[in-house]
């Protein structure tokens, strides 16, 4: 190993959450011929997508471990990416470089989803490590603006993504959840700590029981950062199986937030959302307010 | 019948929706000594409840049907009281003159549920009907300041109250729920089409499936009437099924609008919150920002 290279030729570590994002995004940095080493967080990274990596295992809490592996394959460059739904106390495993790092993290735990991230961040931060986005490497996997798909939003559509956009902007201080759903100038449902998939399903339920108007096809799901959120991490994402959970909802479409939302499969997403004739929008930041 | 008699001695109109408050009202006026005519709407008001009082059931829709019941019965006065959900079209029986108010009805339907109920009482104010709320009428039935049972918040409680008030009070403006979960000064969950029960069945839920960081008896449920709402219907409502529901839920308690909320059955819900451990206090309103 020499030390003339650039941070540009060693591996990049990525620390995977769940979900299939992490693969997604370390096949685009590996297409851009850069190297990867996978760090999965045991509980949470799917095991079945790393064995395609060169990998190490890492349980929660073992920071010693992670910065010994990190050494010895040359990364200085790290990006956390996936899930990370909050740990129960069985799935920390502390080494001693965690302890002495514990009342850092135990401060970061606390508050919301932002305060998690961030804290983590600082952590590694501190151990000499540079944080970077998937934006920054692999700026493909980002949604564009425009409609990915055949449908286009039409101009009731676009309001409902102007006031989601609001609702999720005037939440947005409060660091709770990234998205809603709003049909037909109603706001339906605003998610916190279940995510997007379990909000959906809700909606998906309440159209069953007959407790909305039970019109198919009108509404929006929203997704956007929150404002002034550090877009190394936690970026909004959807996948496949985002477009078909809001076709289950009946919903007429997704809207995105064009260069700040991962999508996991391009192809896979523009393919459920003409299959389910939904559409799927990048849309451009804007000013919010309350109508 | 005499012309001479005031609105207190002719009785007054309950219109009853779904749950108990109907029938809490009803009792809290005919102990004040004023007799009460309800008109239970079919599909969302309780049979079994109804039969104790001197009513006339009406279908949504039936708008004439109703005008003419209550000049029948020398009724001026009217409350809107109990949940209304979205009626589905086969619920609807229009009459004629209800065909006659419909472009006006169906303003009222769209957008969220104030426009809907706000919609509903001006149909009734035009016709000549005087729309009076609880608060004005069975004022027992609202919540008082401070703990009503047993156990009283904490400063980390009051903390997760506060934090609760600000997020409702963002909210307001889009016309969503009137409830939100604070626990340790995350945001658990922000209500809005689906209603208060169902949010706390899904923080039951994420607790169950280990999402949440497992630490029962901490959260708050925090209910307010929307930011300049007009209080004669709508008011947040808890009753003994809400303190259940917090209880397996793991909250340490509940926090509602002092004289902004009503009570369904005042006794059962200090039982239940004794029973549970859980605190129940009316608070004072105050003003509101994210931290």
């Amino acid at each position: 190993m020499s030390d003339t290279r650039t941070a540009v030729d060693e591996p990049l570590a990525v620390v995977c959450g769940r979900g299939s994002l992490p693969y997604a995004v370390a096949d685009a940095i590996i297409g851009r011929g850069r190297p990867v080493t996978l760090f999965p967080i045991v509980g949470w990274a799917d095991r079945e997508a790393v064995a395609r990596y060169p990998h190490y295992w890492i349980a929660l809490g073992q920071f010693g471990r992670f910065r010994r592996l990190m050494a010895s394959q040359g990364c200085r460059e790290v990006i956390l990416i996936g899930g990370l739904t909050r740990p129960s106390i069985q799935q920390i495993k502390l080494d001693w470089t965690t302890l002495r790092l514990l009342p850092r993290i135990v401060r970061a735990f606390r508050g919301g989803d932002d305060h998690l991230l961030s804290g983590i961040a600082a952590i590694f931060a501190h151990a000499g490590f540079r944080v970077v986005g998937a934006h920054e490497v692999a700026p493909e996997i980002l949604a564009p603006a425009g409609p990915l798909g055949e449908r286009q939003p039409t101009a009731r559509d676009q309001a409902d993504i102007d006031r989601g956009l609001a609702v999720l902007s005037a939440i947005g201080p409060f660091d709770v959840g990234q998205a809603a759903v709003v049909a037909d100038g109603r706001v339906l449902a605003v998610e916190a700590a279940e995510g997007t998939d379990a909000m959906l399903a809700r909606i998906a339920d309440m159209r069953r029981q007959g407790r909305l108007d039970g019109k198919s096809g009108v509404g929006v799901l929203v997704k956007a950062p929150k404002p002034g959120q550090d877009r190394r991490f936690d970026l909004p994402t959807i996948g496949p199986t985002t477009i078909d959970a809001s076709g289950r909802a009946g919903l007429a479409g997704v809207a995105v937030m064009a260069g700040a939302t991962l999508i996991a499969d391009h192809d896979a997403v523009v393919a459920a959302a003409n299959r389910a004739n939904l559409f799927v929008v990048g849309t451009r930041e804007q000013a919010a307010g309350p109508e």
